[in-house]
C-alpha cells in the first residue's frame, strides 16, 4: 500500500524514485497522480518531500490536480541548451536534465526509474546525464521492490475501485450471455436478424460498445475464442468464425476505466444448447481444482503453492502440467492466478518460484484460473474470478456468477 | 516508407533494430507487426534477413500472423538461467538476452532500442547484457533517423488507413453536432430529456460510446472544454460543466482503431446558437490564418516555416505568441500542426527548428491547427484538420468538415 512507500524506499537504500511518461496507461504515474490528462510528466518521489511533478506548460492545470509541487518544462527552454551544444538533441536533452535535477537537490545517490514510455531515446538521455552526474546511479528496480511492492497490497479505496470495475465486467458478460441466448438457431448456427451467421467479431464489437457505454476499456484485446481457438490461451478469437452449438467458447474479459485505472479480469467457458461429454467432463475437472484451490487460500501462504496444488490435481487427473514439462502444449499449459491492480498482471505471482515476497497478504488482490486446452481436440477451457484478502484476512471474491459450461438457447 | 528502411539503417552505421514489449499501443511495433494481439516480445530487424520475432509460447499463433521467423522464449527457460546466477532475476535476465543475441549471430555493432514498454528494467537489463556482449552498443535512435525517419512518410496503403480514421472520426464529429443542436434550451443552457443540464462529461461519455461503435478509441482522452477550459489547451473539459449557449467549446478528437493502429486528428470550435462578438472575431483571425497557412504549403519546404508563419500573422493581428515568449499564456501559444500516424504526434515537427530531414515530402501526413487562446476571457478557439501530400505532390485534407462556428440551434 502507497503508506508503505517511504519505508521500502529507505530499506532499499535508495534515494529517489523517478517516474516518467504520460498519466495515463501508465501504471507507476496513475499510482501517484491519478487518472489526470498529463501527456508527458517526470514525477520525483524523496522520503520526506512532498514528490515534485515536472509538467508541460499547456498541461499545468491538469497538472495542478495532483496536489504536487509543480515545476513546468518551460523555465528549461531547450533552445538554450541547444545552443550550448552544438544543436545536439541529445546533449542538450542531457543538460537540461542535469540543471532539473540540481535544481531539486537531487545530484547524489540512488535513483530508481520508472514508467512505461519509449525505451530508446530514455536509454541514450539517462546514459547521458549519468555522465553528468557521476553522484548518481540510475537503476531500474528489476525485483519490484518499491512501487510494485507497495502496489502488491490495496488499500480499501483501491479495492473499492476493483470492486466498481468487476460489477461493470460481470454486468458486460450478462448482456453477452443474454444476448446469445436468446438468438434464433438454423443448423447448429445462431443467426441474426439479417438472416446471416453472428460472428466472432461481431460480438467482440458488442462487448467494446457495452464497456464503452459502462465506462471502461479493454487495452487489450477480450478473448472471445471458439473451439480450437479457445485452446490457444491467447489466441483472442477469429472475428469471420461463426457461433456454433456445442463448440467451447472461452471468453476472457479483463478491462479498466476507459484512460487507464484498476482493472479486473474475469473468464467463463460456455457451450452454448448444448455440451460435447468430452467438453463437460473436462470442465468439470476445472471447475473442481478451481474449488479444491480457493478451498486452500491461506493468508501468509506463499502464492507459488497454489500453483503447484494446482499441477498436482490436473496430474492426478491425467493431464499433462507446465511442471512437468515447461513447453507443453496440451492439457494444463499456465499459471493458476497473477496479481492484478494497475496492471493487469501484477505481484502477487502465483507461477513463480517461492520467493518472501510473494505471499498473500490482506490488501492482495489476484485472479484464481484454472484452464484445460486440447486445441488438438476443438477445445479449451478456463474458469477465472479476481479474489481478494480483507482487512481481518478472508479471501473474496469481488463479485459472483453462474459458473455453468451449458448457456440454454431461448430464442427457439 | 517501410522500403526506405534497410537504406536509412546502413546509411546510419547500424547493424541492427531491437523492438520491443507488445504490439498493441506500441507503434514502432505495430509498425512491423501489424495489430496482433502479442502482449510481449522482442523483435530484431537486421539489414538482409528476415525480422526474426522472440515471443511467448502461448502467443505463437498470433505471432505466426507476422509472417517473421518466430523464435519461442519457452527455449530459453528462465529456471536454468536462475540456477546459474544464484536466483538473480537480473542476472539470469542478462545471461538468457545473451544467449538470445547469440544464437540470433547478433554479437557485435551498433544497436538501437525501440518500443514502448517499462524502462527502470529494461534498461538495468540492457546495460548488464552490454557487459556481457562487450562487441555490442545499444543506443536509443534519440534523432528519430530510423524507424520514426521511414515513418514520417506513409504509403498509399497507410495514407488509406489514415482516411478511414478520417472518416470515422468526422462521422463522430456530425452526430455530437446533431446531438446538441436538438437540444431545448432553457435559461441558456441546454436540457436532457429528463429535465437536468447536459454536461461535458454526458457528450464525453456519448463520444467514447460513437467511437467504440465504429471500431475507434481515443487512448488519451478527446478534449471537449467550455468557457475557460477551452482556452487552456490541455485541459480535456472538466465534466460537470453544463453546455451554455454562446460559450466557445472546442472539441478536439484524436481517435485510432481499437487496440491501436494509425490515428486521425481533428478539431472544431463552436458556440451553440449564438457567438458573442469577440470570440466570433478571433474564430474569424484564425479561420483566416488556417486558410493563409493552407495556401502556402508546398512540396521539399521546411516544416518549421508553417509555424514561423502563423506566428508571424498573428503577431500582425496583435496576439502574443510563443516565438516573442516561450512561456507565454495568452494569444498564440502552441505549434501549427505536427506528423501523425502510429503515433498521434510524429514527423513532419511543424513547430521545430529547420532541419534537413524535417520537410515536407510525398507521403507526408501532418494536422494544421492554428489557435487563439485567452482563458482570462473565458474562450480558446482551435481549428485543424489533418492534410498529406499525394504521389503526385498535391496538398489534400483527408476529409471535409464544415468550419463553422456558430451551431443552430433546433429543439426550440
Amino acid at each position: 500500500m502507497k503508506k508503505d512507500l517511504e519505508q521500502l524506499i529507505k530499506a532499499n537504500n535508495i534515494n529517489a524514485l523517478w517516474v516518467s511518461g504520460a498519466a495515463q496507461h501508465n501504471p507507476s504515474m496513475t499510482y501517484f497522480t491519478g487518472a489526470v490528462h498529463v501527456t508527458g510528466a517526470d514525477l520525483f518521489i524523496i522520503p520526506g518531500r512532498k514528490p515534485i511533478l515536472f509538467h508541460g506548460m499547456m498541461e499545468r492545470e491538469e497538472a495542478a490536480k495532483t496536489g504536487y509541487e509543480l515545476i513546468s518544462y518551460a523555465l528549461y527552454p531547450l533552445s538554450e541548451y541547444l545552443k550550448q551544444t552544438d544543436n545536439n538533441q541529445l546533449a542538450a536533452n542531457a543538460l537540461r536534465y542535469k540543471k532539473m535535477l540540481e535544481d531539486i537537490g537531487l545530484t547524489k545517490g540512488n535513483v530508481l526509474l520508472y514508467g512505461n514510455r519509449e525505451i530508446g531515446p530514455f536509454y541514450s538521455l539517462i546514459r547521458e546525464v549519468e555522465d553528468l552526474l557521476p553522484g548518481i546511479r540510475f537503476m531500474g528496480d528489476y525485483d519490484d521492490t518499491i512501487i510494485l511492492e507497495a502496489r502488491a497490497t490495496k488499500d480499501p479505496a483501491e479495492i473499492e475501485e476493483i470492486r466498481k470495475m468487476g460489477e461493470i465486467t460481470v454486468g458486460v458478460v450478462r448482456r453477452v450471455e443474454e444476448f446469445l441466448s436468446n438468438h434464433k438457431v438454423v443448423d447448429e448456427t445462431l443467426i441474426k436478424e439479417d438472416g446471416t451467421a453472428l460472428t466472432i467479431g461481431d460480438v467482440k464489437s458488442l462487448i467494446n460498445l457495452w464497456l464503452a457505454e459502462a465506462g471502461a476499456e479493454n487495452p487489450e484485446a477480450t478473448i472471445f475464442a471458439i473451439g480450437r481457438d479457445g485452446g490457444i490461451p491467447h489466441s483472442s478469437g477469429t472475428p469471420s468464425d461463426p457461433l456454433k452449438l456445442g463448440k467451447s467458447i472461452v471468453f476472457d474479459i479483463f478491462p479498466c476505466q476507459a484512460g487507464g485505472g484498476y482493472f479486473y479480469d474475469f473468464t467463463r467457458t460456455w457451450c452454448l444448447g448444448y455440451a460435447p461429454e468430452e467438453v463437460q467432463h473436462a470442465y468439470e475437472q476445472v471447475r473442481q481444482v478451481y474449488h479444491q484451490v480457493a478451498n486452500e487460500l491461506k493468508l501468509g501462504e506463499q502464492a507459488s503453492k497454489y500453483q503447484d496444488l494446482t499441477c498436482e490435481l490436473f496430474e492426478e487427473m491425467g493431464h499433462e502440467t507446465i511442471r512437468q514439462n515447461a513447453t507443453v502444449e496440451e492439457g494444463y499449459i499456465h499459471s493458476v492466478g497473477h496479481g492484478l491492480g494497475l496492471n493487469v498482471h501484477e505481484k502477487p505471482w502465483l507461477g513463480r518460484q517461492p520467493d518472501p515476497n510473494n505471499i498473500l497478504r490482506i490488501g492482495s488482490v489476484f485472479t484464481l484460473e484454472p484452464g484445460l486446452y486440447y486445441p488438438s481436440k476443438g477445445y479449451g477451457i478456463r474458469i477465472e474470478d479476481t479474489w481478494y484478502v480483507t482487512e481481518d484476512g478472508r479471501f473474496e471474491k469481488f463479485v459472483d456468477y453462474p459458473m455453468e459450461l451449458v448457456i440454454p438457447m431461448k430464442g427457439g
